[in-house]
């Protein structure tokens, strides 16, 4: 399966207005609660997407276009937000996402993709060939991976207070949790 | 655990902006497509959030104050949405969740809730004893649930797509579907 590019950069242009629409001005209760040792706030969430804008998409990306399979990408650091992020504020990063998303939405236009270039390879440091549509498929996913997140997280604070309805509450069952990028 | 109130109002009154956000005008293939026969679209579960705002919160909070235990919930209706929406489009049901979230909204602040209340007992026709306390906190959960659910969906979308990176991604591992409410 080969994306439609038009499709995934509209999902891919509205993620910080979702985020700035969910999480600004929400109490600390929601956004920096997490679901226990060692998993992730909302605010450590909006950081990591930054550092993925900073360091995986456009960057790899480039490397595809321009080297091919020759080089490999950089391995992803998943925390690599952490010590970017402590001394901001929650709006201060959703206003940081919104621009860089939208700065690295501007520069892949400006590659002029044509649908044969998404079949193009670069060269994953797990996976080996990969291609640009797939690169792009998962900058979209990710998104989406984060928001399943989000939503997991926020409900996990109120998993006691819904009483017996938790049965039928999915995101209370979801074991859905990721691994890397 | 008791919840906090204007907590929980918090997160409900940002649910109809943020699927706005999320989806109105989005393609419709993010918008009306599913996970496989018998599950929901987009468009389904926005005329679900809806259909529960007009037969089971508020409803079943006021049979509570009303009525305490003697009285039992009538079942909720999951798929009750659907002969409704049918005939509308996304943009209107976004529209008409918006209305309906904040008319629901002015009708909880003039209950004039206070901490005690939050203690007193309905009869769920499948749980029996609940409290409103924790009908308020499913009615919030209830919006991350589907919150999940779609962002779920819509990456079912690109499961192929992103070839090998599928196993770094949280959401396409998600087993945590919803039964009821």
């Amino acid at each position: 399966m080969q994306i439609d590019l038009s499709q995934t950069v509209a999902l891919l242009s509205r993620t910080p207005a979702t985020l700035n629409t969910l999480l600004r001005d929400l109490p600390e209760f929601w956004t920096h609660s997490d679901e226990g040792s060692g998993t992730w706030t909302a605010f450590d969430i909006v950081g990591h997407l930054i550092h993925a804008e900073h360091t995986d998409w456009i960057p790899r990306a480039t490397m595809i276009l321009q080297h091919g399979e020759s080089q490999t990408f950089k391995p992803f650091n998943r925390a690599g937000q952490n010590e970017k992020s402590q001394s901001k504020s929650l709006p201060q990063l959703l206003d940081e996402f919104a621009t860089v998303r939208a700065e690295n939405l501007s520069e892949l236009r400006a590659l002029n993709l044509q649908p044969p270039d998404l079949d193009r390879r670069g060269r994953h440091p797990a996976f080996g060939p990969v291609t640009l549509g797939q690169l792009l498929a998962t900058w979209a996913v990710h998104d989406l991976t984060h928001l399943h997140q989000l939503s997991r997280l926020m409900a996990h604070q109120y998993r006691e207070a819904v009483g017996p309805w938790s049965v039928y509450l999915g995101v209370l069952q979801c074991a859905g949790h990721s691994s890397a990028a």
